[in-house]
């Protein structure tokens, strides 16, 4: 079970510069075959099916950590999307102008036919994110060597979309998961030591260029987010130390475990867009439901 | 962002005559259309993308919270079929006796070849789960309808199932989730009465087969759990009780609102099984970590 | 069975100002989840499965009279879409000078490599059509809980698409859907209302905006057609009057079964383009055609 | 447009023998790559595409006219199936005595799942028919000889589907659907021989054993049925005898047009399976709808 | 088993005018349904599936041959796409200027963000090359035909490329693959002929535009390239003569077997892209493997 | 280019004891996410879209004879399903005894309906191979630690489909590809290991258990197969020796590379089934071919 907090890890910047295509593009970080989605489900259903977790707990507890930080990874980039798209067409209720025309040219038209200008599980190309992109062998060496793997092959993701787009917005949100995103390539780089001792972790940076090149992630790495493991847990999934430690292989550093999630950010809202009928609704307003809320004794 | 619990929302018994078919059955309701990862994804999404949210918080705020209780879902079942596997072909490390020849016959052959006896994200066809089952207009009425008759939907497959597998461990958790379903159907059907002024809510069940034709429900509905919406947030999505109120459909007894979530039970702690070199990692053994901790400082 | 007429239900206008992505639009209107295949097979394999057609004959009478005029529907979007393509490239015989150059950047290629500028059961992105857009689960309920949302769905999608193309083409063409959309939307509400008393038709219309909005649906709800239910068929689903009947929910006009089809047009004759080597046969000309029909005796 | 005849072509049989898996088979014919579906979208789609039709009017009534009956097939195939399934699990409400049992082995789940023991568009893996499997080149002569390819190639599976399927309901099924398959080799055949001059009829049959290799076909080649193409149409397509003519390439017996459709018969009833909530809706019965009808002043 | 070789049956000149958006439309002639992977694994899996190869053998010597060129096929499309997308972003590691900002608006991002600007498997649209585009029913007459039919819908498809992509690169490599895809009609026509007696040839060509009509056929045409099946191999499949031979339908000229593959052209060395960190590895050069080399007394 | 031969890399014993769903389970080794259509279209693919090949030529050799060698693996997969598929149904001509019955039962329905009993590209549910599978970033340190990912979890579904049948046909095949899958982890190991440093080929075996628990695997041991890389190539990649070598990670004896294939052994011929119509034919014999190639002067 989850609790969920009305927050992002990190405050997005109002778009300046952005177009549906670059929306489209960055779709692939969220339903792309090594997007946030693929993370998400992979870390979530290998942390369902391990075998043997009491006399492999600490592994255990790394995967299951990482899998409850990608959650807060598919809002983000969602948020980001969301707020890429909107005010991209003609705000009005009148079809007749034909306020929905600059979506006949995008290169992602559901975003605009089937959702109100807002994210969906495909990748930049409209296909859908599927379970196939999932792989939980069962046998903790392969399916770290995936997660090594799969977190190297987003990281190449990451840097390609953020040299397609360079809306600030975007970027911030790129630069944080590149941050993040090596902080999980280091973490299965060193379960796979601990479990083989090979000096797995000095295979990283993959590919070559390193995370400095791309100015957004600096301010976090200051923070010391390339090198903590956040549990994103109350009372769990604590032993991910015992296993996350020693330098970082980049900065020496130390890598170090804290328990709990991130202090983060609200999330933004997003303007409606009547256009899209997006949210509709109109004879509700706030204040039928602050008075709703007296009557009923519910802090508003 | 999530705080993940390593809980689960019941206890689930241990199998008694399941078959490797049985698990194949229940992966209908957690990757099927209609499934646990279709509900949860389609009200992640829908929250992610609500435009207008200060206007329409609480409409907000009963997706949201339905959505955070939707992951225990996909865990509960997840679990569900991990415990019908577990132990299915017989155990060692030698492959010359073909221990896993009863995977030939099995209908999901997945289920041996892809994860180690475990649930992966497909249908009890092995067709695997995809985006395209997300709806997330951004109009509320229409996303609304939709999910009330997601709900009305997933129901029918959850009576199908338990008409399928008569397992206790697999009917344990589908009277659970049938009683938190309709709980949903409810939510919905509310949040459209709010809206529209139509009673909706007088349309349920649907289908007409009422939930205490089924005997696992009764202790969940005694408890109230068929009229009770948690937030599944520490914090946040309070304002949901300015919509879900009023009386039960079925019993007439009050909608509540409870701020967070179950206490829930401890995870189930999967066996091992050799034969699928799962999880493989023989040398290393818990007094190894347990001395590690020791050192580290780290409790165990 | 059936029998074809060689007529479409509406008089499609030559385009003025349409582009090949206007056409790679539409075709979310035939083969998107919402498109037109989609209602056809529904409502198509619902009427095939129907069990318990005795006790229940009026609602198999309604949804097999709109599975009927679906068929019209795939045909006069197609119809669009093709008169869409018509003339989009240079004709001509000679490959040399690249007369399908302009395909190069059209979003949707398919028009183009797989058709002669013609539709195909694509939607707007060029997935493909397929059968999990089927919904039929046999029960009534559900069943038809299912139409009343699909239809909302694809009046959505409409109203969308409207927005997106100007052409007047295109428009006539969603213009007529959105009226006759509309009305198997207070079809299937109204057989909702008939099984459970709930008064669904008031949820109309979803989303929010009345097609009083698209001056294309007036000429058509000036006629009534917002408001009849045609059997589309000679002699049979006669019934369906039991149950669509009393007021219009919009207008309060009466709800009415006409037996049969709509009179309708003859289909538009669509020009060759030899560019694509459509239809090639170069060889054989009407003249052929008449002299034989001539010999053996046929009408010409 | 079409107007639909609450029909059959033939009078199926009670099945004697039948197994859910049977019933899988059958479903290749109806959802496979070389199904009825097939058949039937691609001429549909075909004939609304077909550019120069005034020049080649006679292929194109050729082609109309048989995706006209191809609708009947999908129908008649899809019955089948229906009766195949009907009664394969204990009827009753009450779910504890798990009356779906049998699905839990049967090849394909979504007959109980999804659907009442019913038909789905879906191949016998239970793959989803798509639109991929339309050719609709815009080339008469690519198209045609597309056609003679498809229609061999569903031959194939017919034949194969009658040696894998005994049940007489099945047979009754494959043995016309080879008859009237058949003799639309021969008209695409035909239609190449037109246009080209070579004599493409003589390739048949193809695969080389006969239709009189099996009983079933007999009495509806005695009735000419695989020498008569019907226009299933009351006006239309009626030129299509101009190339549906000459010797039958296998018996020497005229090739016939009809103007029309097949008499056929009534459509079975399905009987209820309340243990598949199927139909529900109990409180409704035909007295009520006869007393409404009469009320009405409508003929039930 | 296949001994490969590092050479190309052409020469591609480089491109001149070439943009992403012509690489997308080329990959429908690799991983379209009528594109080269198509091609060569139908042929390829007939070959591994041919039943009585002895009685039959020179027919299956046919298919074989054909599907040892079809490899050769897949390479030069691949490296035809390759050299389009070469250069099309600008060059250099640094990824704040946005090196890849046009990826954005072309067609198909994956060239982008899947690959280094280099061919996958996909088609114009970015749908995946499948497993269901391979035909083998083990029915010699019927899998005949359907490379027949598979070969003609290539041709038209070529001819679509070519008309859509002026660039010499391309259409250099369309203009050999319309001459060597020609003289596969043939061969499958010649086989049918040879197992039927009807004169397939004469259908040739379909579509109607001769490859004349091709300025980039002629050369190869003057080679007699039209009519020379390859056994692409050292020792095998040289009963293929006895199958194909005679005169070629369009000029008259002998059909010729000859014994092995064509000489071929070195492949293109592909220029690296560090603005996709492709091919990355830049601590590595040349001099250290000629060292290396040297040492180990191998020859560089 | 290729050069075919018409031999397999090992003898197939005649198989004993196999069912259709023996097959089925070894269709996961050919087209499933593991099977050797994705190694061979991986490699096949990064060795045509291989930049900087000049400066990096030994490790292109290196991919490129793997590549070479995947073709072979995907021969023998085929013949050994085919082996296993023979003879599974009654044979002969009349279809009424229905001689394919046993198909209804058997999990993959494809091998009768849409084979002659023999391979397809399909995983072991009947799920087609596709494109998706293909991963060609470009980077050449995230190509190799893909591949050695890969061909670590193609060895798990190996050692599972051993574990899953019995049959000395199919443990012979799955032996070898045990043992050369092995050496292609080694291979990819080695070459990342030059590219960084890291010792990576002591992570293997990945599973933990080794090949010496596979007794088929011995003797290709013994003959060295674990430790030689074949170019499969007559004069080229032979530079993948600056790469391939050092002593094995597991028994210490030197890695090799030589230049060429194996020699291999004919494939089998695969006998008729006339009850599916392979290959039908029926009136051509052998002496036909043999007097027709001494009147053309051609060897038989």
């Amino acid at each position: 079970m989850i609790l969920r907090m009305d927050r992002l890890p990190i405050e997005l910047p109002t778009p300046k510069n952005a177009s549906p295509n670059d929306a489209a593009a960055i779709q692939e970080l969220l339903g792309g075959k090594f997007g946030e989605m693929s993370t998400l489900m992979n870390y979530t259903f290998q942390s369902f099916n391990f075998r043997g977790r009491k006399r492999l707990r600490p592994f255990y507890d790394v995967i299951a950590s990482i899998a409850g930080e990608e959650y807060g990874h598919i809002e983000v980039v969602s948020y980001a999307i969301n707020l890429l798209l909107t005010g991209q067409t003609k705000r009005g209720t009148n079809p007749v102008p034909a306020p929905l025309a600059p979506a006949v040219d995008a290169r992602l038209s559901y975003h605009f036919a089937a959702s109100a200008q807002t994210a969906l599980p495909v990748d930049s190309m409209g296909n859908f994110w599927n379970g196939q992109n999932v792989f939980s062998s069962g046998n903790l060496k392969l399916d770290l060597l995936h997660n090594f793997f799969l977190e190297c092959g987003a990281r190449a993701n990451k840097m390609r979309a953020y040299e397609m787009v360079s809306d600030p917005c975007a970027r911030e949100m790129v630069g944080y998961l590149l941050v993040r995103g090596g902080m999980h390539v280091v973490a299965y780089a060193r379960a796979l030591e601990h479990l083989t001792g090979v000096e797995v972790t000095k295979l990283v940076p993959v590919p070559e260029l390193s995370n400095k090149a791309f100015p957004e992630t600096r301010k976090y790495e200051e923070n010391g987010l390339h090198r903590k493991l956040y549990t994103f847990s109350q009372h769990d999934y604590q032993k991910a130390g015992l296993i996350f430690n020693g330098p970082h292989p980049e900065d020496g550093k130390p890598l170090e475990v804290v328990f709990g999630a991130l202090d983060g950010f609200p999330v933004p809202d997003l303007e409606e867009e009547p256009q899209l009928n997006s949210p509709g609704a109109d004879h509700i307003d706030m204040q039928m439901f602050m008075d709703m809320a007296k009557k009923m004794g519910i802090k508003y």
